[in-house]
């Protein structure tokens, strides 16, 4: 497999409009789009930076993954993103190399996306993400 | 301020040699570089992806910052450095908008550079680095 780029960084944040301070008006970066995807519980806001993003999440459940992890005091560098051209092929090899997957297939993600993510108990404890993006392979 | 791209993301490991099965065995990803900062007791394995790296983080004195971490099972993403093209004026820019550091003045980093960290207490728990590359500015 060949990974072409950090596709983006993933951030857990309490609340997206509290956090423009952070990464707009003192960082400076500039925010692209902002995305519901309620299906997984979470609204994002994506900030290109270089050929990469800083994605901030912000659960719009209190039960679900996201608001929980923020309600919990752990906002904060939640996984990475690696951008693969042919996402099938890269699950396969990672199943045939003993890496552990938390989806075994595809699903949908962000922007159009396909993602899945590996199990950080095969990767050091980071949460990895593989996405292809939409168009690709 | 402009930040440039993700120049590096953090990543804190037990052991070198072995993260070496997960981000070139399985991953795909070639070792560009190992340094060692013998002032912040670390070991550093710097992977290329993109325009950016993966930058791996082994301890080498047991009572330092990074060998404590993975001791206590906190292995994983550590921090997100970002590349600035004039570091001195990006901290003195942050600190007139109140955004607390935890390096008032740069120091040196990984490959020649300098480096700053800005206080996660400001940055919504995120650990931020900026680095200015060897012979800029």
């Amino acid at each position: 497999m060949r990974v072409k780029r950090i596709e983006h960084v993933g951030i857990v944040v309490k609340d997206l409009a509290q956090s423009r301070a952070v990464w707009e008006e003192c960082l400076g970066l500039r925010l692209a789009e902002v995305e519901e995807l309620p299906q997984y519980e979470v609204r994002i806001g994506m900030y290109p930076v270089g050929e990469s993003m800083v994605e901030l999440l912000q659960g719009t459940r209190p039960d679900g993954t996201y608001a929980r992890l923020a309600r919990e005091g752990k906002e904060g560098l939640h996984h990475l993103c690696l951008e693969v051209e042919d996402l099938e092929g890269a699950l396969a090899e990672l199943r045939g190399k003993g890496v552990r997957l938390r989806d075994e297939t595809p699903r949908p993600g962000h922007q159009g996306s396909r993602i899945a993510f590996l199990d950080p108990a095969s990767t050091g404890n980071v949460l990895v993400e593989l996405v292809q993006r939409a168009g690709e392979g």
